[in-house]
């Protein structure tokens, strides 16, 4: 902080993938002087070739750190598959594809935390040595994973159910597997607790926040933080990107913006939807929730930075 | 076998890294039919980022997959960087250079070791993926590591004076850790005893064949069996490659091939040397060991099959 100029805002922000990454970019930008803390989750990490792999996480750091593919939506800009080729000659699996830099992430956690090392050290060194602008907190130090009960009765991991079979079975029941037993990871509970706004991110509610949100205290933690704001991953109907629409629908929530800020309203008082659904907002004021109306698509960084701004508005700082 | 063709000699090849490959592709050049089992040298593995290396094991399969760099003379041909730099940049260690396509090798390897199979079990399942003309034996299962004492008093893996000091060190002491109470792999002492000709590879005697014959059984293995050639690896009084002068030196041996002969003249009657040292054959004989001279500068392929030619008349096969 400057001598004699105030600190700016403390934001926490629960987090998912690549749509919380590209918000918080833009919220970087609106307001570089905000101390923000994200909570990012764990719930989707998976153990690949030996390797302990925090998709959320990583997509968070990759994309904070400038160093995204923003144009393919996940890992590393100027990647290369050299690995991914040999271990696929080799017969290994190749349908979790992991890039050649992106393994150096990888190589260095998962020898991190077979030494004992938990999770949210690796994390905060891993955040330090990128530079990250952000204090990044894994969700949890435990094992906690989402998992799909499909159709066919088979209970697949969350990316057997994403990435192998890209989102095909029909849903029949997600869960958190661990949750239950798991606790927030050193921080959490403080920084929700100590925020002048928490912000959920357009994340996907039942993928990406719901495991967050699932962890002993941190629901109660976010409905009693001086402000929560809610930030719409649904846009007329349909997701910005991902199963949004079939998880929603697999868990009772109705896949629309309402149905989103219905499924938040006892935590978030204050709902940020897009402008073309600007029909919903009047349902949205009769659940109590404050509906604020803005562009939500962040087609490019100038988008995220405006979209951050009304999330701020809404937030109060 | 094909019907009604006698089968090949059966060949057990004791074996370090760059030269015993090199030796090894002209012996499969030079005799298609022979059954030849490789017994590797792994008191030169190491773990690095977590992982499982075995140069050794490695530098063999690759040669003989014909996936060798054979100009660096190490690693794979069409070798990538990227997971290194990126290691580099999170602040990891860089001294022992793992390329991308290598890196596949060392995860599966080292997944598999994780579950508990046996690195002998999981070599055998390399080198078939791998389509390797030979059965390549790691020497043990269990570990043991080449290690040197230093004029400085320090105690350093063999791999960090080798590549990461650059053998600059003085050597005081070589020992290899963990070699008393290791057994050899399943199969090493059967394929020693029940071969044709064993053969020695023009390899460092210190740092590759030393761990070998030093496991408890070896030796005497080789002893006893049916006839024993060493090729040496000193030529006109200096190592073809690496280190071997200073390490016989620290152990006592005369850095010749006449000291390496008379360093190996308990199990192997034969010696193939270099014709540059045609002067010292009269001394090997009096050693009772009998000299074969030819070149043994591994150029090329031709130049290797050439050497294998040699070494099989000296092996009376």
């Amino acid at each position: 902080m400057e001598r004699g100029r105030p600190p700016g805002p403390r934001l926490t922000v629960l987090a998912g993938g690549v749509g919380a990454a590209r918000f918080l970019r833009g919220l970087v930008a609106a307001r570089p002087d905000a101390e923000i803390t994200v909570v990012g989750n764990t719930a989707d990490d998976i153990e690949v070739w030996g390797l302990h792999i925090s998709p959320d996480l990583d997509t968070v750091m990759y994309t904070l750190a400038g160093r995204a593919d923003l144009e393919r939506g996940w890992g590393l800009a100027g990647e290369t598959w050299s690995a991914l080729c040999a271990m696929e000659q080799l017969g290994g699996p190749g349908w979790f594809q992991l890039g050649d830099q992106d393994l150096a992430t990888h190589l260095w956690r998962t020898e991190r935390l077979r030494r004992g090392v938990p999770l949210s050290r690796v994390t905060a060194e891993l955040a330090e040595r990128l530079r990250l602008p952000v204090r990044l907190l894994p969700m949890t130090d435990q094992r906690v994973t989402t998992r799909i009960r499909t159709g066919d009765h088979r209970d697949l991991h969350i990316q057997e159910y994403f990435v192998r079979e890209r989102c095909e079975p029909e849903i029949a029941q997600v869960h958190y597997a661990g949750v239950e037993r798991a606790r927030p990871g050193p921080g959490v509970l403080h920084a929700i607790e100590g925020a002048d706004a928490v912000i959920l991110a357009p994340s996907n509610p039942v993928m990406s926040l719901g495991p967050i949100l699932a962890l002993p205290g941190v629901r109660p933690a976010v409905r009693s933080a001086a402000r929560a704001v809610a930030v719409t991953p649904i846009v007329a109907g349909a997701a910005i990107k991902g199963p949004a629409v079939a998880m929603l629908r697999a868990v009772g929530w109705e896949p629309t913006a309402e149905g989103v800020a219905a499924g938040y309203q006892d935590c978030a008082t204050q709902f940020v939807l897009d402008e073309r659904d600007r029909r919903l907002a009047p349902a949205i004021t009769a659940l109590g929730v404050q509906p604020w109306l803005t562009d939500t698509l962040m087609v490019d960084l100038p988008a995220a930075r405006r979209l951050a701004e009304t999330v701020l508005e809404a937030a109060g700082v």
